[in-house]
């Protein structure tokens, strides 16, 4: 079978962000009326699905994805920790109910309650929230709450809550920031990559998997800049006297999340089988298709069938790293006898 | 011919460093002595320079190298501008002296004394002076003087008096960043790369180009993600009706400052080769050899001799590319008769 870890509910019914809109007016304006969660009906997540994300796992010959609020939406720079917590736990109801209507396709991964600021003690009750009482396999942990990179590196002992949790709740987390508020960084086109980058280099430097051993990170968007200059990783590594990189993929792994032939040959070229895991994005930052090719943007399946990767190798990637990675997933999808 | 267009002088003598040190002393302490810049001899250069950068261009068997000062000791977020003039000045008038000493081997690139906030007048009067008096060819524009990316995108009519004075003296700007002042951006690992990234998303969605037909820019480090992400670049600009990647290329060069052979055959499949431009950034980032190959990380020339590339592809790369971008640099070496 063919997973698909990083997948977004990037077309939810327009009255979930009309809560939101409705969270943010009140910030602005107290006197503002309370808002409450829209009532929006199995009907109207089915239809937000069926021809969208499910259509089009289906139509590329995927069988299932692991799917998560979508990752710009999180804003988590907005400094209000109540909203926080209305806005991830909304968010994630949400992404439940999806899971709950097709639980042949989908798998649920949360948002969390980040704020600039703050203990990250909300952010752990909705870790545990989600993972034990609705049968979460991951989260989205956002290395750049603040939106401007004003806070602390994934290393610090600021994290180290989150992390406990996830190691002894068997969850991984892909990092994945959010809204850049940095007119220099565009969100899709360079904050997306540059916190991909960014993270790997902060854990190079550092025993935080010495620390947490079960702790395991997804970097997705391919890594970021990583695959393309591994070699300068590994030389940086040699001169700061660093961990070599290859150390690092005990717990760190790969999506393959980048949208064009080349660049899925370098990625499966340069890192282990074992350390990618199949990944579309969809629907994410791109849409439509490449004129030249034909080829949809973000059909990441062809470019990885393409790769020349060997059968072996490819299942690991399709499934295999997915359920290992995710061992909770292995569970939900044993459970079903698959 | 195989010209080398991203060396820097990391390898100055102490004493001009002593100078560094004594300017941000009377920073700190106003009654701190009046610091001039040292009193460094020929004899001293050259040993700094024939030990290192010119014996490394000798082995691997380049000719020719741009030289400018060393990146990271810019330092353009100390915010004193009389600093940042006497700072630049000195790290240009030392370079010159190499290239003065060593005609036949290196040709000066700019530093530039640019501070985080502050009118662009004195940048322009010393990129005057150091391309009319003392026949530079080129400069490093930092797109973040901040080290914070407090600035604004290099888009922003801010920058346009640099550009107006390199498009009429026919000097092209490589896009470097300097030290991060940032945490969670380590230098050398983190921030060059997501700065070459952001600059080309910036570029990408305006018309830079159009208002400055003749201002040249050079992406060091391969172009930060860009050539892996080539895909989801133009996605990215097919969904929000920006120019397609590819027309960017009339104004903007990639050099091959990627320290492994995967890196390398990647930039050379996906960037035309008119687009590539030969660098090693020597001595830069990495030092040392690869234990897996024995090949020296930075030794890209050996990548590049490897990557397939046809012969008169070669060439563009090792040579006609720089001159065409480097107008200055073809005059100062035609009048060689090279």
């Amino acid at each position: 079978m063919i997973i698909d870890v990083h997948g977004h509910y990037t077309t939810t019914p327009r009255e979930h962000q009309d809560f939101r809109d409705a969270l943010l007016a009140r910030l602005a304006d107290p006197s503002a009326p309370v808002p409450f969660p829209a009532s929006i009906s199995d009907d109207q997540i089915r239809e937000s699905i069926e021809h969208n994300q499910l259509k089009i796992l289906r139509e590329r010959g995927a069988d299932f994805m692991l799917f998560s609020p979508k990752a710009s939406g999180m804003e988590h720079h907005v400094p209000d920790r109540d909203v926080a917590v209305h806005w991830a736990r909304t968010c994630n109801d949400l992404v439940h109910r999806v899971t709950e209507l097709f639980p042949d396709s989908f798998a649920p991964v949360a948002q969390l309650p980040q704020t600039p600021d703050g203990s990250l003690g909300r952010v752990v009750k909705e870790i545990r929230r989600v993972v034990t009482e609705l049968g979460f396999v991951g989260v989205n942990l956002n290395p750049d709450p603040s939106g401007t990179w004003s806070g602390v590196p994934m290393t610090d002992p600021y994290w180290f809550p989150v992390y406990e949790a996830l190691e002894e709740l068997e969850v991984p987390a892909m990092v994945h920031v959010s809204t850049a508020c940095n007119l220099n960084f565009h969100t899709l086109g360079a904050h997306y990559l540059n916190a991909d980058t960014s993270v790997f280099v902060q854990l190079l430097g550092s025993d935080l998997f010495e620390r947490f051993p079960g702790l395991r990170f997804v970097i997705p968007h391919g890594g970021g800049a990583v695959p393309y200059h591994w070699g300068r990783f590994r030389g940086l590594a040699m001169r700061y006297g660093w961990q070599d990189p290859a150390k690092l993929l005990d717990n760190v792994f790969f999506d393959t999340a980048v949208y064009h032939q080349p660049g899925i040959d370098l990625l499966t070229r340069v890192i282990p089988a074992e350390n990618i895991l199949f990944a579309s994005e969809m629907l994410g930052a791109v849409r439509g298709a490449d004129p030249e090719t034909g080829l949809e943007w973000d059909d990441t399946l062809s470019y990885v069938e393409a790769s020349g990767l060997s059968g072996p190798d490819l299942r690991q990637v399709y499934e295999a790293n997915a359920r290992r990675v995710y061992p909770r997933l292995d569970q939900r999808l044993t459970a079903m006898g698959r």
